[in-house]
């Protein structure tokens, strides 16, 4: 089974944050791969990932870097598969990685999601996967429908917390 | 023919950025529709939009907002389409617009371009609709081998501004 | 005896924060609920809450949600009950969630307090219930002098402390 | 006709932004009185102003502010009367204004808008009058759908846009 | 022996970053009184203190605040006295409180010194009472020779750690 | 006649800002100089002007620069003299400037004043001078005097805005 | 006469700024080359410019980028030539690309000078090829005593300046 | 044997953070020395060790500094030496040292490096010598590919993680 989408990280220290992503695909039985690659690092890995992606079969990218985080970005330029970046907070809570991921010049987008946010990015590969596959979109909506369920049940605790003035 | 992508913005003092989105997808043939509608000032229509596009065929929606822009999240707590924000900037250089979009909770995923990136969001929209589409995928690299054409002309003006001990 | 406050939260993870609104409420004897329901993973409950609102005898909502914090706004744009809205501190200092809820674009405004301001939303919400309610004006003034009791007597334990040269 | 709503303003020079929030009052034919009076150079006016408000019959105050914006939190210290306060951008693009009337400590609430949100203070200055007064909700509601219909139309526009991949 | 200087606090949890400020002035056998009073919740009492201080012989106020802070600027604002403002760190890393007071209006300064910086507002108010009294200055030279002692002897630890190729 | 206060500023581009301080020193009648010195471009010249400056009988510096703002703190380490700060917008909206100068370690204090300051940074000269100079201090309230009646005479013209609801 | 020091720039709207650069280069004699690579948009060109300055006797490189600037980092993670940064103010003030510049991971430092600082970028050129060359050290020495020669100038203007109690 | 690099700091505090710029200078057996010299306490001491720095041997020096970090351009304002800036965070996440580092006035630039960056300051000294040493610079390309390793190694522990749909 070849993997469709792949997690690139720029250290394995981004694991305990990235694993989400990878437990949301797993959910979703979407065949990944998961590697550490850095921009700065070993470049030429880089390189050689993002132009083969596409032939390989890889339709979504998920890239996470800290600090001045290049690597989305460096993906996102050579090649036209989608890149979803995560920013890491790995410094000033995140904001340096999240403006060097986003601000991306015109030509290439980088589709970023917010700080530490493994499982979005997750869920992101997910939807782009399910354009025109019905049966995705079907367990898509089911995963919403347990949110929703989620916070309803937590809304039955809230009803368990007692004030004299209170009245639900 | 039907769109495949949908361009809503929040209000329509966001057209003279948001039009270079629109002329992205014209200039690849990629059916759209525009629309303004506010999360704050039209919520039901923005409800009945977001609900029904999945069945209308839509695609990828491409949402802008300013300020506290909650336009992409709002749509995107409806829909398992994948939804494009755009931050905005008309106050604080684009930092709240940037913040409101990008910042989602878990399980409701906005992928984010940078501030005022209604080119980026045009070609992120494309790169989804490329999934599984060698076609499209083919004119996406045309379309990034101009983007370098472009940076290979405009070098060759360089070579014209003058310096004693400038050497290329 | 009808609630004329409805406290909402984004997340029952923020009940630690928002108990400080429910226990001045309670303090003053205002008959109120509170609830659980986020913008993104429960729209339609929001929406069915927001619209009713009014109606069911609610004069004052609060409404605290962090990060890309849309709840608060999302509940404003569709009642004509004043919405107070409490930041969140769940990343970035709170300061994603203070942007989001106070930078609401003209119409729709939303009554922001400070970050993790739950105490203040309360005691804001008595403010607009008080308005032409004598009895309650009342309640708040002597609210208002133990405030400053607790300083004055704050003040006391401060002589306590012992410098050669201090003279107070 | 005694005024139910006071606006004040720290600086004459506030007027172009404030004076929104005074047509506002008018258009929904709530008397109001407009004054400036500074926190810093007129401190006596302003005590004398916020501890007579309640018995003035002022029901809402307004108080609008730049820089290390004082005005609003010390009225709110001096009255039970609700403030709304309005940072407006005078350095910093109004960041140093929005912190110091929406960061209050407990005790001392401040009703904040956005940045330069004078329309929005005078609308939420309605919604909290209207508390318990039907015709006013009412009136609201006509508002709000006043803003609605003006998007509606703005959308009309929209489909003059031409392109030719444009399908609505 | 009357006090000369003023240590005022808005809260007595701002003691533990206060007492440097006044353990200095004890050092320089400076008389000082130190209390807490509040510009939001004893906002008379701060009147009376400022509006008093100089006739009382106070020649410098020390005012500290966090979040939305008032203080300083308020007793700015009612004395001629100088007052230095010490930011305190209670949100947001204290950038609120330094806004809050170095932003000060044209006509009402505060000499700000940094976050929870209290042992510089007591250097700076001995430098301010040194100003024509040549002893003052005598001790204030010989403080600064201490501090220079200091990271002299703490250099010299430097030389004992230990690196194959370092030469000092 | 000497200069009491000495106006240093780390670049003449800086004038237009620091004219204000001037004036008003000249408008209080305090005999002062201005001078252009870099803590960058002139170390020497300002270690020798910082070193002499008490001897020569200056007692206050009023130290102004931009960006990453050393002069008023490099002048503020070999004096015992207070020196004044004023952050220069000359990037970043000045927030450079102003951490640049406000940030100070412990032992060395700048009295910060607002970014571009200058009057302010006036005004607390004239405050410094006047502790213990009974004439002084009576100016400088009539100098309050003044602001007070300058906004007074501000808010009659507001008495002209018109509108059908306004009562005042 | 081969370059020594390369000038890249992400795009050539950045020229107007960077030329400071090269007018510095030039006014000391040392060759250098100017050219527009990006990172994002011919990156094999950009590897291949840096993996070969090296043996190409490429001494120092400096780099200027806007928004999510990654072409220092990018260029400094194939080589060993020490790369300078400069960010370039096209969003948010220039924040977005000074962090996305200084903030590299361990391993792949670049020498970041300030905001659109291009002409201490070549500043800081020159001071590094001056390490073991006498004769460039003195050209910068006296570089050095022009700047300092300006602003005694300078300051000789302001002592132009009037008021009757101004005393240099 | 004389040292090449100097590592100087504004306090013995910095310490921790310093030893791994002295840790890598050591492992490429450069010479250096280790000093704690304060801008603010010892400006005298900073005077002498800078502007004797270049004819004492030193090529490189690194400086590092917290706060209103004004030690690395103080020293590159005396020498023509290259300066490298490190910011250390000792308070607001090290965004007041990282701005009064690298926001240095045209003429005088300090090759900064990210917050608590000393291994990079270690490296980039390091490039800054081996410009002209053949030597040294086959030792940093040998440097580079141990990193370029580490990173391949911490690549085959992601591939110990299993996850059912995982694919690599």
């Amino acid at each position: 089974m070849k993997p469709k989408v792949s997690i690139i990280m720029g250290s394995t220290s981004d694991l305990p944050v990235m694993e989400k992503a990878a437990a949301l695909l797993n959910e979703f039985e979407i065949p990944f791969e998961i590697n550490a690659l850095s921009a700065h690092r070993t470049p030429r890995e880089v390189e050689k990932f993002a132009t083969n992606a596409c032939e390989n079969g890889i339709q979504v990218i998920i890239a996470a870097a800290g600090m001045a985080a290049h690597l989305p970005g460096v993906i996102a330029s050579m090649t036209t598969v989608p890149v979803i970046g995560v920013p890491i907070n790995a410094s000033l809570d995140g904001m340096d990685a999240l403006l060097a991921i986003v601000q991306m010049p015109p030509g290439i987008p980088v589709a970023t999601v917010g700080i530490n946010g493994a499982l979005n990015a997750g869920i992101l590969a997910v939807q782009m996967l399910a354009v025109g596959d019905a049966e995705l979109q079907k367990k898509l909506s089911k995963y919403k429908d347990n949110l929703k369920q989620k916070i309803v049940e937590a809304n039955e605790q809230l009803s368990q917390v007692k004030y004299k003035f209170k009245t639900n």
